[in-house]
């Protein structure tokens, strides 16, 4: 089950976005697996995609849509099928969605974006979504949030939506995100979706940056450039409904409240991701201190987050520490002096001058291995740099999940 | 069990090296966990060791005791702990194990190499190590190869050891050599330590080039420098009691003969350790081929090796092979072209031109997937670099060994 994360029980609608599902029976029957987001006039879209080299066809499609500048009308997403490693018929493929899509909105393909998630290098089967377009188009209703988050699942067991409001210059903002994905931290997680929308307004290359710099507060600490699934995308709608005048300038403290709004949001929704990873029993945050700059401080984290061996460990409760040393040991930061770092777990000084803290008991770190959200602190005593991520451990259910996903 | 790989059934003496093991309770009772390797007067060692910036105490002082320049008269391996995270005193614990030998040898302490695995961060038990070398040195024998591949044993199922014998220049020349570990790839593998001693004779840098070069072709490529766990060592022993002169250049082909007989020893212990991986039931070979140089072609293999999802398809023998094109897709190579590369399953294709190939069904990804040994490669079509790699799939059972470690 998920780790300290319940299904959604409420989102708000968002002035401008409306939102229809279907049962379009791509891979399974009797499950909703199509998602239409129909955007009102004027309405902006801006997003992150995938670095992977072998991006699927919807992303190559929805890169290509929104370069062309045209105000967007809709997204689509359909579960069940990725359209990734199929060539020039998958991109074909996603034209076409885009193509049924348009004709009963009455818009062009252009102004409609692709996304896909499921099995990778299989057809996608283009007339069972296209038979199921009009169904989701005619339930399309702003009240639909809670639907379309469980539209999007897959391997998720927990549904993924949140709201916030927030008060700037004096009129009240809405944010709504819904994400899925249910995977472990890069480079081996499951898709990740994710889809926010604010009824504020933002000119389109502040509403780029703001979702750039969301991504790198949330998604990026739980995944990195370059080292994602062939469809992760995250896409930011600004409708500006709300009262509140466009935001043009990022010196502006309308950005500043708005950016942080949003990323709060979209931290909620990537931490729910690992929360619901494959098989998790334990949400671990990561931290790494004292760095002399931030890349050094990942390698760090990622090493840590990457290890089987230390996932297998906090798994079964078991302190076995010793793993977190030798994972950052091997992170590749070369002049590393290991003896000046510590290595805490929760408020319980584990490790120093290279061996173990001598305050150290292991009734101590037992005590918090025991619980199932647990931080792990590494003090580098090298730097004025920090950074965060946020993983889970690794259990029996992953293989068990993950060595059965297609049958 | 591990994937078609028996147990030793008989390994040749090397003139000059005897072994002796002891039962010494380090942390379990009735089992082998102490070796003694001694060496005649004259031999030689050389080894390459992990570059992990945490590494082992019995490491730092074995880099020591080696650059010392003195002759080296035996090596000392205990199981149960690996006197790894353990400061000042685990460098204390390596020298007195060292003394202790050196005082039943009757040599000095520097003239000894301390090798350990088993548990981080956890004292060495240096009483009970000592107590049980006197048992070691009296049963030492040049005949006691297999028992010193069981003495080495931690989670290994099978123990690792063979000998070649190779005809250079007319003289019949002896190789033998033990191995353990039982991992995963890198970097995530158990400690992997593995000893081979000839009788021919080297100078001593020769020696070292030899075990350098010998470990690129084989420990190597299930693990890379910078990537391992704190313990990890290959040491390379030459008596020189064969009648074969002693080997002073590169450019004879003496060298080239014995690097070709030791390499071949190295890859069998090397797989041997991969055909025993935790949990292990596939043996997968990674050929990378056509690539632009050595660096691209590791980074494409690594990343195949080392997902998660890839090793659970493997494990289901799924021909889930898409999970293969988004591993190249994240490896990192950015420039690479995905459309120009071709992915085999040993001899069928699989995908090309970006997408699955239209002479591929599912049933040959079938036939291909249920076989114990199975190889991967992909032809990026960019350069004329290969390399290959070694790697198993994922089960189950490496979640319940890595979780039930320590206990």
């Amino acid at each position: 089950m998920p780790v300290n994360l319940n299904p959604p029980v409420a989102a708000l609608p968002v002035a401008g976005v409306s939102l229809g599902f279907a049962q379009a029976n791509i891979k399974r029957e009797n499950r909703k697996d199509l998602l239409v987001i129909g955007l009102c006039g004027g309405a902006r879209v801006a997003g992150v995609f995938t670095k992977n080299r072998f991006c699927a066809a919807p992303v190559i499609v929805a890169r290509e849509h929104l370069a062309t500048g045209n105000s967007i009308r809709a997204l689509v997403v359909n579960t069940g099928n990725a359209n990734a490693g199929t060539g020039d018929q998958g991109l074909a493929d996603a034209q076409s969605t885009c193509a049924a899509l348009a004709g009963l909105l009455g818009c062009q393909a252009t102004q409609i974006l692709p996304f896909s998630t499921g099995v990778i290098m299989e057809p996608l089967p283009v007339a069972k979504i296209a038979a199921g377009l009009p169904a989701a188009v005619a339930n399309m209703s702003e009240d639909n949030w809670l639907n379309a988050a469980e539209a999007i699942m897959t391997t998720d067991i927990v549904a993924k939506a949140i709201s916030r409001q927030v008060i700037i210059d004096g009129v009240t903002v809405t944010i709504t995100g819904i994400a899925k994905g249910s995977g472990m931290i890069h480079p081996n997680m499951a898709t990740m979706l994710g889809y926010i929308a604010t009824d504020a307004g933002l000119s389109q290359p502040l509403l780029q940056q703001l979702v750039t710099e969301a991504a790198n507060r949330s998604f990026n600490c739980i995944t990195v450039d370059g080292d994602t699934s062939t469809n992760d995308s995250l896409m930011l709608i600004a409708t500006g409904k709300s009262l509140l005048p466009e935001i043009t300038s990022v010196d502006s403290t309308a950005y500043g409240a708005l950016l942080d709004a949003i990323s709060e949001v979209a931290i909620y929704l990537a931490q729910a991701i690992v929360r619901d990873g494959e098989g998790a029993t334990k949400f671990i945050t990561i931290k790494i201190e004292g760095g002399r700059d931030e890349d050094e401080c990942r390698k760090i984290g990622y090493a840590i987050a990457h290890s089987p061996l230390v996932k297998t460990a906090f798994f079964a409760s078991d302190p076995n520490l010793g793993r977190i040393l030798a994972a950052i040991g091997y992170a590749g930061v070369d002049d590393l002096d290991v003896a000046a770092l510590q290595l805490y777990l929760d408020d319980v000084l584990v490790a120093e001058h290279g061996g173990r803290a001598s305050s150290y008991s292991e009734a101590d770190g037992q005590r918090v291995m025991q619980q199932s959200d647990i931080t792990i602190r590494v003090v580098l005593n090298r730097g004025g740099v920090n950074a965060t991520l946020w993983t889970c451990d690794f259990s029996y259910d992953y293989v068990k999940i993950n060595a059965s996903y297609r049958s």
